[in-house]
């Protein structure tokens, strides 16, 4: 049913893929809560999951785009703005590396894998902000959310170049939390989320084991993409105002373990 | 009117003095939002304060606790704990330093005063938060949120050993937010807020000029009482089960910023 | 031999026990490398440990001080300013937790014993440095060291109360770094070691878990007593006279891992 | 005359342009310790400064490489390993900003600049250390630090796509650091520096605000290019060898300071 906490808000949801993807559960709850949105996700992304079914089901309107493509962007971003007069949320939970995909060591590197990765993972998020603030897309106190991993901050054996692409992601949000803030108070966050098993993650290498050691030290054990999908809620809502460039941890707790006996 | 997140949630506030007060606006936001509360102060802080209006008003009984005395802390939570079955949030904003009350320098602290201040403004979290575990007073998934601020983490000349409280304040969250999680599903967080305008927070030496620079420096301003309230519901509500062990700052982006042109 | 980086240097040095303190290796590499110290611990501790082999060793006067004693801490610094004119670095790697000691879980703690934690463990360090601060004892760009500990950021089931001890004296290296610092350009860091085996580690629970899990999830292993002498010996130093106000991991990687395969 | 710290340690210094930076001073002082050198620098770069001067009076080999092509890079560490047998330490303070030097503000960035940002400054670093781990050309031990700035963790208005580039920088000491770590006891750290006023830095919009400013709050003042020399000093020695993934604060305390009155 919901508690109507984006009544009245619309919003661009990128990177839904099938039922497993966080940003499904997002989008099927902040309908709930009342909200509008667009669904958007590369062509090839597009092809291969559910999500047209899931567009029908929240009479969400879905406009293709890659992420690395600035007309693609900026086509995305005039289409949203011309349907719904200005956005008030964006959920970015884009990642995908090319190196851990290929299984590269992160000591044998391939570079424009390299920079594959941080374009699709890390300057998307540059690049569909530039793309609003230049259309003035956004509404005042719009709220935009990355969603990040912990590997942005400590390393993990398995997460290769997906950790500096989180870090610099994570950089983006405070940057772009600082000028879109100033300009009209708009507010950026990333959520760095427990590992989640979804169509995504399932390409890191070493993937069970982050799930089940993180959920073995998190005194709440890991947080679900439903879950997030809640927390999301909160952070799009009026309810979080002044919350900004912030890096939230959604993790039951994990971040702040050492060891447990 | 609200949004019903905390429908049949029961809480206990401490720390409302008058309308100022950050734990003023939590009361009345919590009750707005579906809450059955019961408020708290020290015996001196009653008498002073307009607390009885407050308790009037959202029809919440007030009961005394020196938060330094345990006989008072398990009277008061066994007393909640009668009235409802069990208690779903905690609000501790409870902070004072004898030290930088009577304007001593950081550099000629009193040590019995040290103690009083890490006793009150810190220790106290703990006596509260033990006190329900022995109780068995909190329902799975209570939300524990003690207000902070960053000078937990970085320098601020006025401040004085409230530093060391806050510092000791955050991992006395993080500690109980493992053990009582591990045991029961509670979460603890602080909240790091702006400064803010309360009969408290006007102790401290130079604090106007604390909350200029910060809302000067703060991409969104300063976050208000009020807003502190609205964050506060959403992490006594249910959409924020995962998030606990954290130190989350709520300061229109201040934490994350170095120097604005 | 030594390279000669304290050559002239004078300074005292808290809580050499035994061999196995990482005080005494400390003492042993300043002397090394040129300085002259006093050694200091308290009166029981004195009776206990070796020290006196160990000031005969190095030509150390031994000074008895209980930490928690103002007048001790007085006489400390006194005897040492009128011996060596003036001081250029103290170590203080104190802690001790009665109720760690006593086997109390967090979730029952004695808070007698819970203040005499933070008296002994880091609020020393603060009767320490006013007590240089008020007898002007501490030369231009004199450095003062405490050892921490990582559970000050983040939890570790047995390490109790004394998390908060070290959040606290974290804080209060800031604090008084930024008052000594701007009075007379003296640094102050803590430096957070890998688990050492100590005789005062080995009171902590569950403390042989500690340093394997530590060893094998740092990628150079646990960083021993002697290299911790190493590092504190060029933070002595006028090579890192600009270092200040920090917690310096010295744990061979351990706190920026998250997990390997 | 020097200590002898580094006595026969073999480097590779990135950098050196002209006496005002950091690689510069890094360099003279790394001979004074006993250590031998190569200096290494763009092509265009080596003709614009007085590198040349540099190398004659430190006796040391100048290999030109341009940090973005691999064949350089290849070049460049095989002729130094040929030349030394293996590599103990080096210095990558390597950064540029296309963005910023041709004043584009944060919300206007040209994305090639911006892959070229992430290429020079940042990336370069993993070039160079997957160039030394495929041709085993550090020794145990080695040491390497990557020169950092704080806008890595905190928003500075005019440090533009930098801010991501350092942030990445980071990321990638530490995930080296890990890996040659465990492969080879190789230590990976970034010293994060004051503002210093060298050719490079003068790129940076509003960079006398930051560096006064920076001044002002430090309790030590900024730390100077010839402070950051001794400091990285001690880094390349055998007294640190357990510091490792660390970012390394060395700015008069800056970074821990919130406000001073």
């Amino acid at each position: 049913m919901g508690y109507g906490l984006l009544k009245g808000k619309k919003g661009i949801i990128f990177g839904a893929l099938d039922n497993r993807s966080i940003a499904w559960k997002v989008a099927e709850k902040c309908v709930e809560e009342g909200a509008e949105i667009v669904l958007t996700n590369a062509p090839v992304a597009l092809r291969m999951g559910g999500i047209k079914e899931l567009g029908e089901k929240l009479n969400a309107e879905i406009i293709p785009a890659d992420v690395t493509v600035m007309e693609d962007i900026e086509n995305l971003v005039s289409t949203a703005k011309a349907k719904f007069g200005g956005i008030d949320f964006v959920l970015h939970p884009v990642g995908m590396s090319p190196n851990v995909r290929k299984g590269r060591d992160y000591t044998d590197l391939n570079y424009e894998f390299y920079h594959k990765t941080l374009d699709i993972s890390a300057m998307s998020l540059h690049r569909v902000m530039q793309t609003c603030y230049k259309q003035d897309a956004l509404n005042e106190y719009a709220s935009v959310i990355a969603v990040t991993y912990i590997a942005a901050e400590r390393t993990y054996t398995g997460y290769g170049d997906m950790a500096e692409a989180k870090a610099m992601l994570e950089s983006i949000a405070r940057s772009f939390g600082h000028h879109y803030g100033k300009h009209k108070s708009v507010r950026v966050n990333t959520v760095s989320q427990s590992p989640t098993v979804t169509t995504a993650g399932s390409g890191v290498e070493g993937f069970d084991d982050f799930i089940n050691n993180a959920n073995n030290l998190s005194p709440l054990g890991n947080a679900s993409a439903e879950e997030c999908a809640d927390y999301c809620v909160t952070l799009f809502s009026d309810l979080t105002r002044k919350v900004t460039m912030q890096n939230l941890f959604h993790d039951g707790g994990y971040s702040s373990m050492g060891a447990a006996e």
